[in-house]
């Protein structure tokens, strides 16, 4: 890590204590309950207020990479000059070499195919800078599917503790290498990206494991990041699926004890 | 209805069929399946590119009014004075007697409290602005709370055949009104808030249920529909339940059977 960053406050807080009221069966009780934490975080960029995200407080440092780094704002890590967190009021000002005021809008403004509003054609303006048809060669068996999800799982205590998280994980086919987790599917994405470029780990050869559905807004999100098989437990979407077949990557769905639905580019699951 | 949209094409797109690859066993088959259709819809004001959406490109026009009264584009049905679908191409035309465009940047600025960053003093910018204190005495049993949940689960269809969708009813203690369904949380409200505001349909004695998770964005969204009473299938976060409590909205969460959690204003609720 290049040591350019100052977290002002221990940041870890994925969940905490409520009391509660509970029914069942015509009984009440008040007990105390572990609730998911949802938390504001704002981005400034060069002293610009850039975007509000709502997410679960840890990794801060990894998610504002990642996000910077999925809007196209930023290239590399080394773009970065100086990241100020403070998670507990949820601002971060993040430094950069180069900042163009034009990034912003691209953030929000579509872009409108020429010809029939076909769902492949739809990307926003950064979306179309930044996301890139996966080159990856990547093959992996459909045990080693079952699997992954299963040690995903089974690994997510804040899940079982709060019902309101979302897991993903990077692996290899052999084994799961980190695991993420947020109230948001975005957030746990930009945690594994951020994380993945500071620490310069090669993308090409990893497999993406989610706990959520697949939406379009994940599956830009994963070839942004650059991994080639993404693999969920959910159900996926028809623009999500478009975009998949468009981008090379191989969308897997409701993986479950024994079984899975593969979408899209099927040729890298192989027996 | 008033009569002043116009809809260019057929657009309840809820699922489409797929052919994909299933692996069960070891065994491999290629069948059709039903998927979420997921699409863009870019909604202009006055000319101008507002906002786009991904959402189940079902009910526009109710999602359209929806969203601009909750952004507080509009206050009531009225302001509309045309509007103009597309749903082939995802476009959303709409005139509206006055826009004032600084309403675009309330949309996304974070509002941030002079001391502490404490979550119950954080709006967005618009949501300061259209967000308020539900004022209802409406009041329900547990066995309505359970009731309610059973029969949206059961009558949504396209949810079993996708697993894909939100679902979301408007209803009254006693039984439920109207169920909505999208691929994003908020639109679905959207829906619901849009069609209520468009037919003058009471909302103070009305009851929303969820199957979704209770995030601070679906919270908020309640409050400025004003409906007192919010029952979900799943988990809250912190920040909704800041928000509830705040605004005057009974919580209630982990809807299963013969039991559920009361997060806030429980008084709403007795046997």
């Amino acid at each position: 890590m290049s040591g350019k960053e100052n977290i002002s406050v221990e940041q870890e807080r994925v969940s905490e204590k409520r009391s509660i009221v509970t029914y069942e069966n015509g009984e009440w009780q008040t007990p105390d309950d572990e609730v998911a934490v949802e938390a504001p975080l704002t981005i400034y960029v060069n002293g610009e207020e850039f975007a509000t995200l709502l997410c679960t407080p840890s990794y801060l440092e990894d998610m504002t990479y990642g996000f910077l780094l999925s809007e196209g704002v930023i290239r590399s890590a080394d773009d970065v000059t100086s990241l100020d967190i403070s998670a507990e009021r949820g601002l971060v000002y993040a430094e950069l070499k180069e900042f163009r005021p034009v990034d912003r809008l691209g953030v929000s403004k579509r872009v409108i195919g020429s010809c029939c509003g076909k769902s492949r054609q739809f990307y926003f303006e950064n979306d179309r800078r930044t996301a890139r048809t996966v080159r990856s060669d990547v093959h992996i068996t459909p045990d080693q599917c079952l699997q992954l999800m299963k040690d995903m799982q089974e690994g997510s205590e804040d899940f079982h503790n709060t019902g309101g998280l979302h897991n993903v994980s990077l692996g290899t086919p052999e084994g799961l290498l980190l695991t993420r987790s947020d109230i948001g599917r975005h957030n746990g994405l930009d945690k594994l990206f951020g994380y993945c470029v500071r620490n310069r780990i090669p993308l090409k050869d990893k497999v993406i494991v989610f706990s959520g559905r697949l939406s379009s807004e994940v599956l830009l999100k994963v070839s942004k990041i650059g991994v080639g098989i993404v693999l969920s437990k959910s159900a996926p979407t028809s623009l999500a699926l478009d975009l998949a077949e468009d981008l090379g990557i191989t969308a897997v769905g409701f993986i479950r004890r024994n079984r899975f639905n593969v979408y899209t580019h099927a040729g890298r699951i192989s027996s």
